[in-house]
């Protein structure tokens, strides 16, 4: 199931309309403003202004339940009703349609009531928000993919599993990531009619499972490490429940023994030990490089010295772009009371890791994390340099999956808005050189 | 199904503890504050503060997956987590438990992370909220119900239709008050599987469906006014629908004709011919006694003598409390620019009905919609008087259902709290004289 987002203005679905090829319109969602679902009959039109542009109540179509009205049409209606639960499309002519990025919409949604005095029976709704028009996918070797991370604080309270995909799928993405100890109810064993449910939206939404979080808690249990063995056994378990899910890479996050987050070091036997299953599944287990730590640093040289030694195809790199990163998110600087970068701890201190260390590990790595903050209403990312990295993965012919992970603020529903701005950036920022 | 609160301190759940009909502490529902869920044995603790009041990290008791733990066994664990989509339950030794109403709830939930740095591997989650301690219904009459209406914009967002009853039902109350035209999807054809479920829901719950809100929509056509047989067959319609889904009555609101909300004449003629159907179903036709109609006022008038006329069982009054209130709705006043309630329209203005009054008519009153704006923090209305409302209730002997109407601002949740508020106030000023 899924279910509305409680802004009248839906983020979901807002989109330019194509016709024959030609844009013609623009299309956004509505979630009943009124307490009581009713006729649409009683509808008498909705005032659109989109950045500051009115168009008049009587253009814009309704969809509504499947059928789509005009104005007149609707007023005419005797069969059709604007539920609570179904949200109304409203498209609106406007060839050439809008301009890909933040939109502001205003609208106003008008209703006859016949329980309200005559003279006021005409009853209005005033609407605002905004919505971003994310552009199709170019050509090229990039996929985009988003991470249920980026919905962190949705997912559960107001958004179900359904509304991930139905997200994704909607900003054009076509690749889902996600938690496994988050997403997978009852893990480590979501149960049978779960994993038949996966699958269902899988295929309804068309996307692809792309890589499955695993954690390697090292420090498990109170009073002593984990042992290798039983690394291996919860990297293993990962690796099966990724299969049955249609994952092709698990990112095992191991334990750490010091600030310069070294792994625990039973991660090289963890890894051994669960490479011929890896193969056999032919899932790839991918570390994440991760701020604190950058791409020229011991711990990224051992996994690369890992592969080359091993010259195996199942372990490969995850870089998490948050290693690019060239301002330090303001939220922590506040929190730490300094404008100071150098006052900052290290691990917040932005790495700045330069395009020509990523080129050198592009041929080892598997899965970019499109780790960001914030995005403005400008489409600027304030603290990650996507305009050196896009090109300089179509550059580097590097082709695989680009997963969106939000870690701005978690208020409601702003990861979901963070997301299409970021794909709508990125997008943009292709020169279909891949 | 269900889903979880965003505030990590779930408003639901919020109790005091009984043990062998002692009361030892209280207890509170918290979301999962991490991004991923984890084995249970890398909690460490949680320090709780409640109205100032510091509770060691060590004291509280953790319920997951259905068992209870100590801080030293939820540390020795092996086989338990705290997963994304299920609350723990924590359980606060302290004798005597909490008072009625509001109350401030601090928390630091601890959780080691096997990925940062050893040092700061203990890491902290601050989590502040409140929440509202609710009795249990006293002796007597008065019946308490909540109208899914004090929910408006939270159902289908932020709640599912289970999600009405399990709040309904955790703050104590025994009846479900539904909007038709709202609440039914597919309405006014919710189909076989869904009229199942709501069954369901009623079995598992334990709550009585009460009143079914009904609209007949005199201007629903272009045009034209309904007629009195279209009028009767929506009020029919309803009728069928809520006996099928067990209602005992329905609330027909007829369009109005005038600023005193005059109803359309043809509501006589509707209700007669709806009488047999109504009494063949044993289901009771209540019209709305609603601000700005007054009890004594002709309108009121026509259905007492209705009532009186026709002799019916199955046609009595539904009086909501906000023709009760004393002091103006902030909102609308501000809206308004004026303090002076002489310059707010009439029918925005408090009607301060007296109690006389709703004595003269409790005879023929079968519900009480308990209409309601805002509760503070100390548990006072700011506009109704139910201090003069309950005891005139219990001392009239009036017995029936008391349905919560929450009609103050809609920001996600606030419906939800307010309306524990309501039934704490409501339940304390109860005397049993009933």
């Amino acid at each position: 199931m899924t279910v509305l987002e409680f802004p009248i203005i839906q983020g979901r679905g807002f989109r330019n309309v194509v016709e024959d090829g030609r844009v013609t319109g623009f299309s956004f969602r509505l979630r009943n403003p009124n307490y009581r679902g009713g006729p649409a009959s009683m509808l008498d039109g909705i005032e659109v202004v989109v950045d500051g542009e009115r168009i008049p109540d009587h253009l814009p179509l309704w969809t509504l339940q499947g059928r789509t009205f005009t104005l007149d049409e609707l007023r005419a209606s005797t069969d059709v009703r604007w539920q609570l639960d179904e949200p109304a499309t409203i498209t609106v002519p406007k060839p050439g349609g809008l301009s890909v990025g933040v939109h502001r919409l205003e609208a106003t949604v008008y209703l006859r009531r016949s329980y309200f005095p005559p003279p006021i029976a005409r009853s209005e709704f005033a609407i605002a928000g905004s919505g971003v028009i994310v552009p199709p996918v170019p050509d090229g070797g990039l996929r985009y993919c988003v991470s249920t991370y980026s919905y962190t604080g949705d997912v559960y309270t107001s958004m179900t599993l359904e509304d991930v995909f139905a997200d994704i799928a909607d900003l054009g993405a076509t690749g889902i990531e996600v938690l496994g100890e988050g997403n997978l109810p009852g893990y480590p064993s979501p149960g049978a009619a779960w994993i038949d449910s996966w699958h269902g939206l899988v295929a309804e939404y068309g996307l692809t499972p792309t890589n499955f979080g695993s954690w390697v808690d090292t420090t498990r249990f109170s009073g002593r490490d984990l042992t290798a063995e039983e690394g291996a056994e919860q990297l293993q378990q990962d690796l099966r429940l990724a299969k049955e899910l249609g994952f092709t890479s698990v990112r095992p996050k191991f334990g750490v023994v010091s600030w310069d987050l070294d792994p625990h070091p039973i991660w090289e036997q963890v890894v051994e030990r669960s490479l011929d299953l890896a193969a056999d599944l032919d899932v790839v287990i991918c570390p994440e490089i991760h701020s604190p730590t950058p791409i020229e640093h011991p711990v990224t040289q051992r996994y690369v010295d890992f592969i080359e030694k091993t010259g195996t195809e199942h372990f490969k790199l995850l870089i998490d772009t948050g290693i690019f990163q060239t301002a330090a998110v303001r939220e922590a600087a506040e929190s730490l009371g300094t404008d100071d970068e150098d006052d900052i701890p290290a691990p917040l201190r932005p790495l700045r890791v330069p395009m020509s260390d990523l080129v050198e590990v592009l041929p080892h790595t598997h899965f970019i994390q499109a780790k960001f903050f914030e995005i403005d209403d400008s489409l600027r990312d304030l603290h990650v340099p996507w305009g050196e990295i896009v090109p300089t993965l179509e550059d580097a012919g590097w082709s695989g999956w680009l997963s969106s992970e939000y870690e701005g603020r978690r208020e409601p529903y702003r990861g979901r808005d963070q997301v299409r701005r970021q794909h709508a950036l990125l997008r943009s920022l292709q020169q279909g050189r891949g």
